[in-house]
């Protein structure tokens, strides 16, 4: 299966995408519509953002919780813009234990509300303050057009809510988490990001500014990763989360949110993905090397795994799979492998055996040029090497397509041809809803945010022509 | 609020219970009936007891993958057991995005169907086998009557599935598992377990056998804190999951399920805790040791903190919290850690700058007997080996109060006294579901397992005095 050939990306992306998500098996679809079913290697990638971020979390003085998974429909009420933006999508348990419930439960679609609700309960004074907590947890979304990991009726992520004393603090707090899911997604998934801040039309339901990190696809489509949400004093005042300050005077909390999702699993294949298959980011990888051990016959095989078990002990600090399947030729594994994104391939045949070398192949340079033989001896440190150096290439290599794909039309006229045909546009905007409207509806491209590194300076609004003193990122988006 | 006193296990066990999960900040009580928020001290434990436990699944070949929480009304009613188990205990959505669904979608309450169907997708031949797959999850089921980590509508969990070649197999899978949870229990919890096969009327609704581990709390109920199930070919032939065996021909898969949950929290609190709070086992503890700064004021506390920051480096392989609150006093700390089960307390003063000392005060041995001073030098050898005293010593003390409580009623008479009053009967049992319904109505008590360790011979039926082959544990039961 895996050993088939892709549609090449050039002729059908979207059937590219979901062709590598069945072939390296990362997910599948689940007998209801729009679920998703995370097989073990897409899981395992999971896993591995999961304790990346979870690490930088702790490090930032967060810890985790579990909050219900059912919300009493009467809360998503409670903060007007919350309950309009997300009532369209709600999943709703209405019978329980054979009964007709009374008040209707809503699956959590996020968990603002049920979260302001304890909060409110918990926080007394300002010596509770900052509370940092996150959450790792499924999430329901009825949406009507589906597509595996990128938008599916349940997702996995994580969802930090924290309550702060002040707008100064609450407003450091929303920066500092899009400057971690920027690190992360730079340092971790070698995924090169803006960040930058949402408009009002494109900000989540409740918030006061969102903030989100956005990338390029392989089809020059952006990406949301990750979102950062200042809320200000709304569920703090839907909810009533409260302190004493230390006057005794009652005062309203600040809130934030931010969340990162198996969606970021879809940003990592469409970045570094090519035509034959995955690529994994090494620092991510769920396997970072696979050694395929190369023999003719029971007498080379005899010379040859020996050795393999030997390099996969000094390879011990690193996730290593050596492919032992007798059922298949090394060719076959060759692609299978390539498909599945593994960084790094050693090969050991009886030659390797003489010389005390090993083959290594690089899965982001095809071909020979992404060849070498390194010797048996510090293999820890070559490969360690290595898989660094197939981060930063993977990084440079996507960055480079992404800033080839942004340009600066000189007009209107431009800038519709440029999202429509190709890449984004980075253009002067006047913040009016309407001039984002009008492009939207004239290209299907919207604004993806306000990035964080301006020019300074005004120039014209590409749409309407008035003065605008910030630049927007135009684009078509998944 | 911590430093309240707790009403005596002896005066009111659930109430006692309830207050130690309230103030040590274990959880808390969700707006929706039944469901439970887990804080992040509750959090943190659950977190540690799920690395415990997925290092010895990933050290034995299974690998984690994520199913849909939704599963269609009609996949429940394929195994006839099955549906007749859940169906009085399920949450159905029967809304989503605003419109009825055509067919109803439960809120899984457990796996085996969903998992059921996706592994007939995936398995077609032998070498595809076993199949060896969990998943960290929550699960909903509609109880009437709750209980925190006890019995809540959503709790959380691990579930295995496995799927095998041949019976065989199956069942040294299940058995495996039951090992594990064992070796878990006693080793990481220090909970002792008896791990055994549960009768025909306790098994899992589907399961051809299941097994289980059965622990005593500190009212000398049992619960159960782990099951793994023999599902024989029931679900697979419901699902049809078949693969094509080494002769070419089709055969049914033989699968197996297991899990522990968030309940094992529950039997944490009630095998270890006491009248002064809980007390974490110290392999699973958020907090191993708590540093306590004692000093009057300045002067002492600017020798104090050099030496408290000192000692928290020599400390950094183990999870070392400094309480450096200056608004409440030492006393108060002193209780509020109690409450909360810090295994180890090291206190430092200025007598102990001066001495090279540290005070080191055991959780588990009141007053000054579970006190002694440490050598600042070595301090990590010294911290490790009490705190594996205290895992030997709190795995020691509750298996006694267990084996003090478990007796062997001479008689019917006997045994209605003993489970109604003093413990745990173990018993001949002929294996009639008549004998065991009839203890049941008449005292409440159920077979909670038939031990794997059995004396061999046979014995008369405590019940109807028939002749029988195995002795069961009566009890009551959470």
């Amino acid at each position: 299966m895996s050993n088939e050939k892709l549609t090449p990306r050039s002729e059908n992306y979207s059937e590219w995408y979901n062709q590598i998500i069945q072939r390296a098996e990362m997910a599948d679809y689940a007998p209801v519509r729009g679920c998703m079913v995370v097989r073990p290697y897409g899981w395992a990638l999971w896993e591995n953002i999961q304790q990346s971020l979870d690490r930088m979390f702790k490090a930032t003085g967060h810890v985790n919780a579990a909050f219900p998974l059912f919300i009493p429909m009467s809360f998503l009420e409670k903060e007007k813009e919350h309950v309009e933006g997300f009532s369209p999508e709600l999943a709703v348990v209405t019978i329980g234990g054979g009964e007709k419930l009374e008040e209707p439960l809503v699956v959590r679609p996020t968990s603002e509300t049920i979260i302001g609700y304890m909060y409110s309960k918990w926080i007394k004074s300002y010596r509770d303050l900052p509370l940092l907590i996150n959450q790792w947890a499924n999430v329901v979304r009825w949406e009507m057009r589906t597509r595996l990991f990128l938008r599916t009726l349940e997702f996995y992520w994580q969802e930090g809510h924290t309550a702060h004393a002040t707008e100064k603090e609450a407003k450091e707090e929303t920066l500092r988490m899009l400057d971690i899911y920027t690190r992360f997604a730079i340092e971790e998934a070698a995924v090169p990001v803006i960040p930058g801040r949402k408009s009002a039309s494109e900000k989540f339901a409740g918030a006061v500014h969102s903030y989100s990190i956005e990338a390029m696809m392989g089809d020059t489509k952006a990406l949301q990763a990750g979102t950062s949400h200042l809320l200000g004093q709304n569920f703090a005042k839907a909810f009533n989360i409260q302190y004493l300050d230390e006057e005794n005077t009652l005062q309203y909390c600040w809130t934030t949110s931010w969340g990162v999702s198996t969606r970021f699993i879809g940003a990592i294949i469409m970045t570094h993905g090519d035509d034959q298959g995955l690529i994994m980011p090494p620092r991510l990888a769920p396997i970072q090397v696979v050694i395929v051990p190369i023999y003719k016959n029971d007498e080379e095989r005899s010379k040859v795994m020996p050795v393999v078990e030997k390099i996969k002990t000094q390879l011990q600090n690193f996730r290593v799979k050596v492919d032992e399947r007798t059922e298949v030729t090394p060719g076959f594994k060759f692609n299978d492998w390539e498909m599945r994104g593994v960084p790094l391939r050693l090969e050991v045949g009886p030659k390797d055996v003489e010389k005390g070398s090993v083959m290594a192949a690089r899965r982001d340079i095809p071909g020979r040029e992404g060849k070498s033989f390194l010797s048996q001896d510090d293999l820890e440190t070559s490969v360690a090497n290595l898989l660094s150096a197939i981060h930063t290439s993977l990084y440079e290599k996507a960055k480079a397509f992404r800033d080839s794909h942004i340009f600066d039309p000189k007009d209107y006229e431009e800038l519709k041809t440029v999202v429509q045909e190709k890449g984004w546009a980075l253009s002067w905007w006047c913040g009016d809803p309407a001039c984002e409207a009008k492009v939207k509806e004239e290209t299907k491209a919207t604004t993806r945010c306000i990035p964080m590194e301006q020019p300074g300076g005004h120039g014209n609004c590409i749409v309407c022509g008035k003065e605008a003193s910030e630049k927007v990122y135009f684009a078509k988006a998944y």
